[in-house]
């Protein structure tokens, strides 16, 4: 049911022409989910609507910096004439409030996933931007509204979050005329930069120290293998979501082409995180195991224990043509 | 002697008549020395000029990506017209290749840092430049070469290495507006990233997270202590210099503002060294310890066993003012 793309110009005519706007961004919202909706709810405020960022989970200690007022739990908050879901295309990626979503009269979606449903009135879906950021960003150009150093913190914090800094291959030409055109609105760039990414819990510093330490190497280096058990999460203290980093810390070591992280939900259920350099088809692997992915990024599940996954997987790995 | 600047134009007409050039970037070439060099060198072959990077020591194994026969070990590979230190303003940043810059018969210093000496013939020193590739950047378009991918990619590690990934205080619009400008000349940014900032031995990373497992935190959590041993290292296999990264871990941590990180260089030296996030002075504290530094980052050597420094450091810690 994928639309055609709503311009920038009638979605932001809807949202002039609105009193009382609603902003959805996804569960476990990351930096680009915050500062798209707090960038567009700034925006609204400015312009005397009623607005609000709906959420039914706590934000990321990290990205709390973002919100000032913004957000909130209450769903009778208002009855808005307008809801705007941002990063996200579907009302599963907010399930406990879709039913809020589908209430206003009119619905947006705003959002740069490839898999997104274009299910609202009206769309603008651009899998081709780094950063949900950046069309938001396109919107407050096109609605006339001026940038403010809030407003371009926000959208500075999406733009961070998804490009991994300027790092990842999604990041264009575009994005860093965005960001120096942020300057003039007077950002203070390192802070943001700082608050995303140097506030993390010590239990993470410690579990990935731990997972760090589980490191086994395959082909003379070219693969490392490492795993989380319950029992370290545990001792350390630290939630399974804290090891997310730790796959792509094995990847970033010279010579690995191929980095398998292990994690254990449950005594039956080992989740797989793969990550390839150059040129292992991760999403192949995958596949052998029942999962899915990306070339260089994929994963799978295996209902077993830890000791027995560990060897399939040692197994396969050992016996993978790319490798040798 | 510190003279006003020349400008690009100035050192452009130097550049373009001279017929053999040798390019001097600073011993422990970061990023930013080798990728500023690069890309001058490049620009100069294009140009048809005889010109080498000379250097006096390895080039680290994440910045080798940017020498292709660019660099050069040999002290008579040419006798240069014109010598070009970059990154750097004094000879002492490159000891023993200080006679062979000043043998030329004209010396040209392209730098941004402010203790620049401004030493040469010609000089462009300007500490407002984020990167010295910055500067490079402009000198190439005022000698009107064409930047191709490789000069651009040469750049970019510049850029990216000495803004911490546009994440430091000293990225400026004029750095984004470069970067926007080097995916004209079609660099693959992601690649250079991640060469730059992927690429670690497995050693540091078993080392990082065997110094991570000492913290002790003091004041709840305010302060974070962490040590490393000689015989941590031998475990490890890493050296000493892998472990730098490590205070900038800890004081990454939500709720640190100050971090100790003690480093045994020999069974009676141990280095400390300090950083703080927001209002701790560390260089007060340095200097109790006879050290020196700033007031976000300082360091002192203590010449006693590594629990005695311990101990001595904690107590103070324990009894500064300004974390209670």
């Amino acid at each position: 049911m994928k639309t055609s793309n709503s311009t920038f110009e009638e979605i932001g005519k809807i949202l002039s022409s609105a009193g009382k706007v609603l902003i959805f961004p996804h569960v476990n919202a990351d930096g680009d989910a915050i500062g798209s909706s707090a960038a567009l709810c700034r925006v609204l405020r400015k312009m005397g609507k009623d607005a609000f960022i709906l959420i039914e989970d706590d934000i990321a200690g990290n990205l709390k910096f973002l919100d000032d007022g913004l957000t909130t739990f209450d769903m009778d908050a208002l009855d808005a004439d307008v809801s705007v879901c941002v990063d996200c295309g579907e009302t599963g990626r907010f399930p406990k409030r879709a039913d809020k979503f589908m209430e206003a009269p009119v619905t947006v979606c705003i959002d740069h996933h490839g898999t997104s449903k274009g299910f609202c009135t009206y769309n603008h879906i651009d899998p081709g931007a780094a950063a949900t950021a950046q069309l938001i960003f396109r919107l407050i150009k096109a609605m006339g509204v001026e940038i403010d150093k809030q407003i371009g913190e926000a959208i500075f914090a999406g733009i961070l979050t998804d490009t991994g800094s300027f790092r990842y291959s999604n990041t264009q030409k575009e994005t860093h005329l965005i960001a120096a055109e942020l300057y003039d609105s007077g950002i203070d760039a390192a802070t943001v930069a700082q608050e995303i990414f140097e506030t993390m819990r010590m239990e993470r510093l410690r579990i990935e120290s731990r997972a760090i330490e589980t490191m086994a190497t395959l082909h003379g280096g070219k693969a490392v293998l490492a795993y989380v058990t319950q029992k370290m999460l545990e001792e350390t203290g630290a939630s399974m979501d804290e090891t997310e980093g730790v796959v792509g810390q094995l990847r970033s070591i010279a010579g690995v082409e191929l980095a398998v992280f292990m994690k254990e939900y449950g005594p039956e259920e080992i989740k797989v995180s793969l990550r390839s350099k150059k040129y292992v088809d991760v999403a192949e692997m995958s596949s052998h195991f029942g999962g899915g992915g990306h070339e260089r990024a994929a994963g799978f599940t295996l209902r077993c224990s830890m000791s027995e996954a560990f060897d399939r997987v040692k197994e396969y790995v050992m016996n993978m043509a790319e490798m040798k």
